[in-house]
C-alpha cells in the first residue's frame, strides 16, 4: 500500500519588492486570478488550482521565498508528518492559517535548506461564483482572459547552501514521502533531487548551491494548458520587457517543456509543460551526470543563460533577521 | 494515508478480426511501438509507457477488450486486492504473465460487467537499447518517427450490461481503491463513473449500457504529447479513410480535449490531452446530469456522433462461448 | 505580369445592436486593441493588421455589414478600378474617408450582392508609439494580453441574393482582379466562390442565399498565430456564454483550422489557422460539390451546426431603408 | 498595377556528400515525399508544394546550393525575366528542366553572389494519383505519415561574398520585382535582406559573408503546418543524434517561429512556422542594426549557436571547378 503522508504542494509564498509590478506580470501576463488581499499580501490562483489559492504575494525589501504549504492527506498524516519533523528539531509550531480562504491552522517547520515549510490538512476545495463559475463542474474557475492562463501551480525548487544541508534535506523529503525521480550528480556528489508525492516528474526539486546562504529560492513553477502558451509567454516576455532567464526549451530532467522569467520583483518563475506521470511503485531514481551528460539534464533542446544555474543562482535573496535566528538555533549553522 | 491498493493501468488486450489494418492503425497513424509477436496477438508500447507494452493486439472473429490489467503497489496488496476480488466470488485464477516481456504471473478475475481485469505485482521497467534507447534518460525509448506519436495509455472506458452490473462494478473498484472524481445521473439514477488510481482524472471509466451483453469496450484511450496532436490526428483520420466518432472535443467530464476514431477492426480508439490531475484527498465526486447539462458533460465543445454514445454504442462485439460460460457462473447473468 | 488592381482588404465595417457587449467580445475574447471612438462606431485592429484599424464596429439597430474597403495597388489602379464599378453602373461617389486614421478618401460602390464596398489608395502604415510600440521592428503593435490575441483581418463572406446577383458578383470581382481558388456547385449550379487578391486561400468568399434580401452577411474572419487558440477561443466562447456555430473544425474548401462563434450582436465571427498560400499564376479553380463532397467542403473534420449555413443563415439582417434604396436604383432589385 | 515577373520559388537543388542520411533526414525526419530519382538525384516534395517536387538532393563530394528555380507569372514574363539577366551579362542559356515531372525547359543565369538560378514558365501542377491522393482536392497529396511532415519549401537564405556582390545580387533581384522586406545594417553597412515575390514575409534572404568563396548556402527552410511541430522536430533532432544550430527560436525579422538543425550532409535546414504576410504597395523596408538591435533581429527570443551565423558560417560547401569557371567569366571575380 502506498505510504503517502503529504497530498500535494497547496501553495507557496514569495517575497517582491516591486508589488505592482509583480502583480502586474503573475495579473496580466500569467493570467492568475486574484482572490484576496491582506496586510502587505495578495493572494492568487491559477485557473485549475484545487484550493483558494496557490500564490501568495508579499511586500518585502527583498525577492525570495517566504514558506511553502504542503496538504497532508488526512489529519493522522499531518500528526504523524509533524512527529517527524519535530524528531529532527525541526518544528517551529503552529500558525493559524488563513480560515477565511478556507485553509485552516499549520504547523511550520524549518526546512534543513533553510526555508519555511508548514503543513496542513484543513484545507477547503474552493469554487468560483457569480460570473467566474465555470461551466465545467469540475474546474474551479473560468479560465481568465488575460495573458497565457497558467494553469496551475506546479512545483517549486529550491537550493541547499551545502553539502550536509542538502543530505539532511533530502532525508527529511523522503521521510515526508517524496519519492526521487531523478538525481544529477557532480561527479561522485549527488546535487540535485527532482521528487514528487502527487504522481508528476516533480512537485518539488532542491539543489546544491554552496553559498552557505540558507533559504534560497531556485524558481516556482506554474503549468500551462497548452505547448503554444510556452511560445506565447516567450514574446510577452520579450516584447513587455521581462528577462527570459531560460528556454523555450525541454528539460533532459522531467522530460518537460520549459521557459524560465525573472518577474520584476528578481524571483525566477517558470512555466511547464508536459513532463511524465510517474507512479512506477519500485522507481529507481534516474542519475544525471554534469559530465557525461553536458547540460542535457536542464536542456535537451533550448537553452538557458550561463548565470541561471549553479554559480550565480537568482535570485540572490537576502536573509532576514528572523529567518537568520531560526536558521542559527535550527540548524546551528553560522550566518 | 492514502490506502491505494493499485498502481496504475498496466495494460490492454484488445481483439480484431482484421490484424494487418489494425495493426497499420495502431504503428502508422498512432505511432506506437511493436515490441513483441506471440501466436496471434502483437505487443505494441508507446514511447512513455513505463512497462514492455500497453496494449496487446489480438486476432479474433471480433472487436473487443480481453483482458484488462492493473499493477499492484507491492506484492501484499497484490495479495490483498486477490482477497476482494475472491471474497465478492469474482476470481479466476493465477496465469503465467509474459516473463520474457518482464510481466510476471497475475490473479484474473471477472468485473461485474463481465470483462476479464487481471492484477500483477511482478512487472519490470522496460528501457530501450541499440538505436531506439533515448538521451533523455528517463524516456524509455525515442519518440517512433511515425504518425502522431501516441504517448502512453491513458484509460479504458467499459460498459456494464444492467443496473446491477454497474452498481457492483462500481462497489468492486472502489473498494480496490480506485477514487471517483466525476459520476453522470439521468434523473435520478447514475448511469456513468469516471475514476482513477494514478491522480488523474480517469484512468478508468464505466458507463451503463442496459444491452444485456456483457464484457464490452466502450473504448481504449491513449494520451498525445501536444494539443497539436489532436488537430493532425484529425487530419489523418479523413484523409486515410477513417471514421472519426467525436471530437475535436473538449470534455467537460474530466476538462480534457479528445478525439474519437473507429479503428480498422471496431474499436474505438481516443487520443486524449490535458484534463487535470487530482490528488485531493477528500474530492467530493462531481455530478453531472443528462438533462440539466445536457451534452456538455461529454463534448462542452466539438461534437460527437449521435450513434457513438448510448443506445447503439460501438463496438457491439460478440461474447465469446468461454466468456459466457464464466459470465454464467461468476456473474449468475443469463446470456 | 500578374494584373492586381486591389492589393488587400483593409477593413470591414459591421453593425450591432449590442456595442458594449460586442465590444467586449472582440476586445475580451478576441483581444483586439481599440484605436478609436467616433459617433457611435468603434475602430478596433489585431495586433498584425498593417493600417490603423480592420474592424470598424457600428452601434445600429440590426447586425450586419455596412462597409467592405479594399486598398489598392496604386493610384492608377485606384482609378482603373473605380472605372469598372462605374461601367457596371454601381459607383456611389466618393467619401472623405478617417483622415486622421490615416485612410484617405475613398470611392463607394454597390456589389451587385448588394453590399457596400469602398476602393482606397492613400492609406498609411500603422505603428504602435509609447507603451505599445513593438520591439519586432516590423510588427506593429505588442500582442495585447487579453483573450487569444487575434493577429489580422482574414477576410469577408459574404451573402448573394439570387442566382444572377450571385454570377454579377463573381463577375465584378474578378474584374477587379480577384483569383478564384475554389468553387462549391450544387448540381449543375454554382453556389460559392472562394477568391483573393492578397495570395491567400482566400480573403473574399461568396455565396448564394436565395432569399432575396441583398447585402447579407455571412462572416468576418480573423487569423490567430497558434493552432492551440482555435482551441483556447472555443473554452473561452462556450464558458463565457457565446454559441459556438461551427468548429473547431478544418475546411476541405481552404484547407484551414476553424471556429465560428455567434458574436453578442448576432454577427457570426470566424477564427482561422492555416490554410494554403497560392500565387500558382495558371490555376484552375478546384470544384466541390455538395452531393459528391457532402460536407467535407465545409468540415473535413469537425462540425457545424445545421443551422449555420445555407438555409438559414446567420444572422439575418435586416435591410436598411437607405441601402434598399441604393439596391433598388443600381440593381434594380424589388425590395 | 503590381508588377511581378515572378511567381515563386519553385524548387531548390542541394548537394551533399551523405546520400542515404540526408534522405533518412528529408523522409523520416522532416516527412517529405520521395516523388522520384535520376541518376545521382533524388526528388522531393512537401505535402503542399504545388508543382512535383520543391527539393532535389544531388549526391556530391560536397554539401551546398547548386541550382535555385523560380517561376515566372507568364510566359512573356519569362522573356522580361531573361533580358533582365542578360543585360547584366549573367545568362548561362537554357536547359531541358524535368519534362516527365511536368517542369519545363528553364533560362539559367549566375546570381552576383555566385549561386546558379534558373527561371522557368512551364511547369504543371501536381497531384498524387492512388492512394497518396488526398479528400482536401486542393491538397496535391495526403500528408504522409511520416516525422513533422513538412508542408512546402519556404525560402533559401544564400551569401553573398564581398559588398560588391551583395550590392549587386539585391540590384538584381529588385529587378526580378522581389520587394524587400526587412534589412540587416551594421554601423553604416547594409549586410543583409530579406525579400519576397510571394507576399510573405519572405521567400529569399541574402546576407554578406565576407569569405571571398562564392555561391555558398546560408540554408533552406520548409514550413510545418502547427507550431507544435517546431517543438516536435527539436526532439527528433536532438534524440536522433541531428545538431540543432539554433531554437526553438522567433525571429525579430520576419516574426517567424524557427528551428535550424544541420542535416547529415552538412546543410543547414531550417523549420518555419508563421511570420507575416506582408502586401503593402508601398511598404518601406523596416531596418535592424547589429549594435542597436543587438542579436534579437535573429532571436527576439530562444537562441541560436555562435558559429550559425556570420564569422564561421555553415555549411563551408567548397566550389566546383565548372562553378569556379562560370563565377570567373561572369562575375570576375578571382577564385
Amino acid at each position: 500500500m502506498v505510504n503517502k503522508l503529504l497530498s500535494q504542494l497547496a501553495s507557496v509564498e514569495i517575497l517582491t519588492p516591486k508589488i505592482d509590478d509583480t502583480l502586474w506580470f503573475f495579473k496580466d501576463i500569467l493570467g492568475l486570478h486574484e482572490v484576496g488581499r491582506k496586510d502587505r499580501s495578495v493572494y492568487l490562483r491559477g485557473w485549475e488550482d484545487w484550493y483558494a489559492y496557490s500564490l501568495k504575494v508579499t511586500e518585502s525589501d527583498t525577492a525570495g521565498v517566504k514558506e511553502i504549504v504542503w496538504r497532508t492527506y488526512s489529519e493522522k498524516d499531518l500528526i504523524d508528518s509533524i512527529n517527524i519533523v519535530n524528531s529532527n528539531g525541526l518544528g517551529l509550531g503552529w500558525d493559524e492559517g488563513e480560515p477565511d480562504m478556507g485553509v485552516g491552522k499549520g504547523y511550520k517547520f524549518i526546512l534543513p535548506s533553510g526555508q519555511i515549510g508548514k503543513l496542513v490538512w484543513e484545507m477547503k476545495i474552493w469554487r468560483a461564483s457569480g460570473e467566474l463559475r465555470s461551466g465545467y463542474k469540475a474546474r474551479p474557475m473560468k479560465k481568465p482572459t488575460k495573458g497565457v492562463q497558467a494553469k496551475d501551480l506546479s512545483h517549486i525548487f529550491i537550493f541547499a547552501y551545502n553539502d550536509e544541508s542538502l543530505a539532511k534535506t533530502v532525508e527529511l523529503l523522503k521521510r515526508l514521502t517524496f519519492k526521487v525521480n531523478e538525481i544529477l550528480k557532480e561527479g561522485d556528489k549527488r546535487i540535485a533531487y527532482w521528487m514528487a508525492v502527487n504522481g508528476t516528474a516533480h512537485d518539488l526539486a532542491v539543489s546544491l548551491d554552496p553559498s552557505g546562504v540558507p533559504a534560497r529560492l531556485n524558481h516556482v513553477t506554474f503549468n500551462v494548458d497548452y505547448a503554444d502558451d510556452i511560445l506565447k509567454a516567450a514574446d510577452f516576455y520579450t516584447d513587455y520587457g521581462l528577462e527570459i532567464v531560460g528556454g523555450p526549451l525541454r528539460h533532459g530532467i522531467t522530460d518537460s517543456h520549459s521557459l524560465y522569467v525573472k518577474e520584476p520583483g528578481g524571483n525566477v518563475i517558470e512555466l511547464l509543460h508536459g513532463g511524465y506521470l510517474n507512479v512506477v511503485p519500485d522507481w529507481e531514481p534516474i542519475v544525471w551526470d554534469t559530465k557525461e551528460d553536458e547540460n542535457r539534464w536542464l536542456y535537451y533542446w533550448g537553452h538557458v543563460k550561463e548565470a541561471f544555474w549553479h554559480g550565480s543562482p537568482i535570485p540572490a535573496n537576502r536573509v532576514s533577521d528572523e529567518l537568520k535566528e531560526i536558521v542559527r538555533q535550527k540548524l546551528g549553522a553560522k550566518i
